[in-house]
């Protein structure tokens, strides 16, 4: 989490995007309280706790309070982490929430937005308030408990926040230099 | 959750106190959000479910902003959940956070808190805001999310709240009128 | 697991039952394995996860194979753990196989089977096998997979054994010397 | 199950091996216990439940007893799970155990081991004894329970077996004519 002046949520840097029918465009969900997940299908810890969350979010809270984006953040395996694969792989998952794809790095495997957002690694979990600042990057999975707690803050405040951001678990998370632990 | 204009919490009215050197008075937490679990410790969804909420709850937020409490409300068995039963549960579990035994019905099985709040059965969690408002009244386990995100908007907020209290998992709990589901 | 020959399992001294309308004699299931729980009614590990595979135990295998019973060998907090308590535990958690109250102890708090099979701590787990030998004594919690593996094993067998018992998660126990961990 | 007459467990029709030198031929298994786990690596239940399942077994059990084998049996999609992707998936999740590429359908998008064991989707589980007799082959993901009593019945017998073999939760797998449940 950086400390100092708030920040503004960089804008993402998309190839394709998945349910929904047109790109989604941060600057469009002031408003709202955004969560991004960046993920990458082949990221155990991502699959098995972060993408099942990610959908518990998205059915619980109304889409006009929060706004649930898959980002797909592929830094290693690209050759296997396709469109075409992914789009497979959220047909089996039913993730209904919309998913993006981040637009592959002009200078190295690290994609655009995850360069952007300086994210270590799969799974990390953004927020960004309602003003569009990003108030928690978080690498890991992060637990309902916090995470819940942070959203109903962000729901109910302007700039004001609590001291302390959630903590991913960053022991499970793939990392962009090393293998998935 | 009462429809309607907010309602004060009622008073506590307990027996024996554990894990504090005085009784808690809800008067006194004004300023802090307040989670009261009614439990009975032979409820299984107490056991497996709420109460290890609780004590992650009372781990994870700081004692100035959440105050959590364990509220014994026995309404069947009372021959044999004695407050040294009680007594030797909490130590074989290890709860570190207050627990009250409420007050014996003088009419009947129901304890007297558990009559002031109508509790319909065990797990009940009931959620106080920083003015001392009863906000949620919840039986059986609420999931992490939704407990979380609402406990965030207590902690940010005077008397908005969310139009949607969280609801409990009544199926596992423990009714005044019937077996424990 | 008691190394060298084999020895016959001790027989239980008990005194009360629950679940069944004759007490049981080891003698009489001769032609069956036969698994013991011990367990403590306030042992968090019993509860959560030994009791609650001791029901799937007796709900997957048939009597004429497999009889599971449950000891309450109560080595602390003994004034709680009456019989009474045992009897309102047994209906609010659904526990349908027989479940025997192990005799005092006559010199201390350890009660006489458990003292015979010289256990530990809570939960423990015993298989006898069809010629009524005690095959394995494991001290904590026994996954699923070893434990379905070693009945196997045994209702398959007569005296031939594999090396290696199944161990128990003895880091949950609570131990005869100490407390719940 | 098939009923019956016991019938020798058809050779396996594979591509490629993973996770061993020399392909595997289950006759040269002979006088252990097989479990193939035919799974697909875009397969929820197969990657939450099964595949955890098959590194506990190749973990628990001595190599001498039993051998545990994967079979990418791929049905659908087979544009995005390649042999490239099925390696990063076996290096990412960190399976050990050699598993094998079902060999492609000549007619159709069946695989061929698939079709020569008649298997209706995945996860299907499929236990073989000692003497190289198919014994087990349940669709769905198998508890540990009884998938534990089964192998533990196989390692001690020669034909004599439960008559009940343990079922498959199949409400969760991926089914040959449909979509994963």
């Amino acid at each position: 989490m950086s400390e100092g002046p708030l920040t503004r949520a960089p804008q993402l840097s998309t190839q394709t995007w998945y349910n929904t029918n047109v790109p989604v465009d941060l600057l469009e969900l002031r408003g709202k309280v955004v969560v991004i997940y960046a993920f990458q299908m082949l990221c155990p810890a991502c699959v098995s706790h972060s993408l099942p969350q990610a959908k518990s979010l998205h059915q619980y809270f109304t889409a006009d309070d929060v706004c649930v984006l898959g980002l797909h953040s592929v830094f290693e395996h690209h050759d296997v982490m396709t469109n075409e694969a992914l789009a497979a792989f959220i047909s089996e998952y039913r993730l209904g929430f919309p998913i993006a794809v981040d637009a592959p790095g002009e200078n190295g495997p690290i994609p655009q937005t995850m360069q952007r957002y300086e994210l270590q690694g799969t799974p990390s979990v953004l927020l960004i308030d309602r003003q569009g600042y990003l108030r928690v990057k978080a690498l890991g999975h992060v637990a309902d408990l916090p995470l819940g707690h942070w959203i109903g803050r962000l729901l109910s405040t302007t700039h004001e926040a609590p001291s302390e951001p959630p903590k991913g678990d960053a022991l499970q998370a793939c990392l962009v230099n090393g293998r998935c632990n």
